[in-house]
């Protein structure tokens, strides 16, 4: 629980979720897989074929334990049970539910704002394709935010707990936000993401791959990623059991 | 069906596999997943945790329509049919069943090989997210195979057909390679290949991410990708439909 470690790790899920964006540019906009009813799946009317295609991949992702994990939380409730084992060593989080703090909702709203600006328009019929890559873009982008959101908040908790158990018996949610913000460290990521976004593009051949704008994936983390993992952090202190800390493995073990 | 279009999503593929090892690559070795009977998973005796997780996902993409393109070719055979009608354009290609070229067993052999080689050893117990990365990597790599081989073989055989025909009515196999062995270009590529794969990664913070050796790809590429995509193309021709060129919307629809 070092902020360094928790900055670093962050720093390394960024150019997963570049990756992952980079990879869904290669497709057109394709608005129609966002439509729900318009999916043409078998029996699954009134869903997008997005909302299918998430649901299949945390269907199966649950089975397989992903969100034991702390910092993975799925955009579906009604998962089934892991069929594995998986030992989460012991995460120094104070919460009961890590589903106290998921983002999910807002996440795909604004990931689906985002596509435009990433892709070419128009329909060039890759739309399985294209909810595939939709899928492996959101799961980096909750990973970041909802690791940012529990490690980032128990660790300033823990560099102060008498302040923040002030403000959080007092419920002050602007004083919680004051707290966690520090605008230097936010400009410094944008700034690197942007840098990111244009370096590992540089090479490609223009005439075979599209090409993401840095600006557009600035935005966004301006936007939507650091504003969500704040609200994340907000979200985990406003619920952290703070009377007497249990031990991690003690919670009821969930999805 | 021109070699030039067909070089160029070639080139764009190899982004695609790139990214996807830098991400397996992340995570330890974990050479416990590659062993049948030690997945921990219910129900699934005698399997290794890589072949469930394929196992599964390609059952979902099974759904989705995935394995109706033809360059996508699957690793299970005993698969369901889609839950969606997927509209492929008239592909060009003559052979009746696409699994007539399918190396998907010999590139699951050459990747469990190449782990090692990208991964730091050990384990970190990030067994469930190593096979993810494990289950894009191969879909990359199977895809960049099996488009190679099906459309670069269908490319040079309507550029001469004459001789191939004859080649193949005497089952001339060393003559059809040499027909298709082209080492300036195979030199380029893995050139390329190796330059993308060191300047992706010149600007990541290697606290936080472990690096691919280039070389290493260079040499996987060398001697997996490009030979089996040539096994392959082999394979095409020696299936290909030559008396009568069927449109290829009457083959058979299958997974």
């Amino acid at each position: 629980m070092e902020l360094d470690f928790i900055a670093a790790r962050l720093e390394g899920l960024e150019e997963t979720i570049i990756h992952k964006l980079i990879d869904r540019a290669q497709f057109r906009v394709n608005s129609i897989v966002y439509i729900p009813g318009q999916s043409g799946f078998e029996g699954s009317k009134g869903k997008s074929l997005l909302e299918i295609r998430l649901y299949y991949q945390e269907e199966m992702d649950a089975q397989f334990g992903r969100y034991r994990q702390p910092e993975e939380r799925p955009f579906n409730g009604d998962l089934p049970l892991p069929k594995r084992i998986v030992q989460i060593p012991d995460t120094g989080l104070a919460i009961d539910d890590y589903n106290k703090v998921n983002l999910t909702g807002e996440i795909l709203t604004s990931y689906i704002g985002l596509v435009p600006g990433i892709c070419l328009p128009g329909d060039d019929r890759q739309h399985g394709s294209s909810v595939v890559a939709d899928v492996y873009a959101l799961q980096a982008i909750a990973e970041r935010i909802h690791f940012g959101s529990l490690y980032v908040a128990e660790c300033k908790f823990r560099d102060n707990p008498d302040k923040y158990i002030k403000l959080i018996h007092s419920k002050d949610e602007e004083g919680i936000i004051a707290g966690l913000t520090r605008k230097d460290v936010e400009d410094l990521i944008i700034k690197r993401v942007a840098d990111k976004v244009a370096y590992i593009q540089t090479r490609v051949n223009t005439k075979v791959r599209n090409v993401i704008d840095p600006e557009v994936i600035l935005t966004y983390y301006r936007d939507y990623i650091i504003p969500f993992t704040k609200k994340g952090e907000l979200r985990y202190l406003l619920n952290r059991i703070i009377e007497t800390p249990l031990p991690d493995k003690r919670y009821p073990p969930h999805r």
